[in-house]
């Protein structure tokens, strides 16, 4: 099953995209795909509305799609998880998943406008696949871990690479900025993804493919790391996982290649579709 | 104006402690102290209810009390923010605030028990000043900060050291236990504190004082961090910040001194009440 969000912000509705490429409204089934949607199992509710219903209630294929679910309680980050990316970052492959949080003010829709923010030299692009929980994860046995998966869907990490690496600490100053987490288009339910760590994953830069990888190149694959996040922090039916980024970030380019006004990054994912930003820079502040 | 919440967990009731010290309960006058209330200004419908009210619910002093929030959409913390703390840690004294999140799963009630993590050698206490966001702020100048601050209440930053500093990576991993982030036991609005910068802040372990300090050594004051943090990220109403800790935690202390089960940790800071916390190891695992 593919979920969708669609509409302006503020006034999102949940959907789905069915076998032949229509959009649908399902917001008269479901309230929203939130945490208790998650909670509950609900997706059972639009499968069976999907083999009972007279008709559907379609969507405007040129309505914004919205992220593929309400706000998560968090949006957790993996570090340098793909060897290549590592070795052009100079950083050593890690030992143990390096552990990052976005702020979730970050999300947005898909194809929402990339907002450069004020001051920025080196916002970078980073294509990754994001895992979404489907169930509260404390402790969760690495042989357990798939219960925990409720679907995947391709993710953008968008990176300040002055304000992650240059201004004192932390890397969360670097990736928080409004609009810096794109997901979508859609949520993938786990069962129409036979093996999460074959799948391509890409980006281009007005045109040019600068990112071209698989998942099978992550140093910690998708159960792996809800079996070791799990043992730091519980997880949230909801919760997003962020799976790290191959090789090839404007970053590790010789020479740099950071994002300027009016680039388009466009990224995609096997089995998960793909999503286009145009970038522009920020220009009202109070 | 003095905030608390009350009630078992998930089933947890805003109340307000009245001048004379009686603890109310105002659920039915607001749903809960939550991103919406604070939004919204419903602080003024709890003035007239204070103001016109016939009678009050009383609630039991005996009954637990929550975290004087609902769960935020972040808990944004401020590293090495104490010159002392700084460098008994070995740290320098940062030249821009450092910032990292705790998951907000941590959260928990003032007086809650503390939960040693599995494997947990070196689980330590950080007394703070928190900061609640009381509307939505976006690069918010210096001199309009504090239009942006709600209140302020008591937090704990537990940290597990090992897990924070030698398991690779980012802080994140040692802030985000379960039960790590106790708040309370109220949010005091802002009016009532005529000077965040001048209040004594301490931490008893088993009864020996351990951290006593003052708001006033802050590197960076509270109207520094909201301004600077906003250039990062946007904060929402009923955010959280919480900035940094002094000298003497466990870490810093020769020999170095980490909570074990049956210690009790009790912190305090001026106006703004104390907690108390028991330690207890984990012991259920799935």
């Amino acid at each position: 099953m593919k979920l969708i969000r669609f509409g302006r912000p503020e006034l999102e509705k949940p959907g789905l995209i069915l076998a032949d490429g229509r959009w649908i409204d399902v917001s008269d089934v479901i309230p929203d795909y939130d945490e208790s949607f998650f909670a509950s199992g609900q997706v059972r509710d639009l499968q069976e509305y999907l083999d009972t219903a007279d008709g559907f209630r379609p969507v405007d294929p040129d309505t914004r799609l919205a992220p593929p679910l309400a706000r998560p309680s968090k949006l957790i980050c993996v570090g340098l998880n793909y060897a290549g990316h590592a070795r052009e970052t100079g950083a050593d492959i890690p030992k143990e998943p390096v552990l990052f949080f976005k702020s979730t003010t970050a999300i947005c829709g898909p194809n929402d406008d990339l907002l450069i923010p004020p001051g920025s030299v080196k916002t970078d692009y980073e294509v990754e696949l994001a895992i979404v929980i489907g169930q509260k994860a404390s402790y969760v046995p690495l042989d357990k871990a798939d219960d925990f998966i409720f679907g995947y869907c391709l993710h953008n990490d968008y990176s300040e690479r002055e304000f992650q690496l240059e201004r004192g600490g932390q890397w969360v100053k670097g990736k928080s900025c409004d609009t810096f987490a794109p997901l979508g288009p859609f949520i993938l339910t786990k069962e129409e993804v036979p093996d999460p760590q074959n799948l391509r994953l890409w980006t281009k830069l007005n045109g040019e493919l600068v990112q071209d990888s698989s998942t099978a190149d992550m140093v910690f694959g998708v159960h792996y790391l809800v079996h070791y996040i799990s043992q730091f922090m519980t997880l949230l039916p909801g919760d997003v996982i962020t799976t790290g980024t191959p090789f090839g970030v404007g970053m590790g380019r010789k020479p740099q290649r950071f994002i300027n006004q009016g680039d388009v990054i466009e990224i995609g994912i096997d089995l998960l579709g793909s999503s286009k930003q145009k970038a522009r820079n920020v220009v009202s502040l109070r």
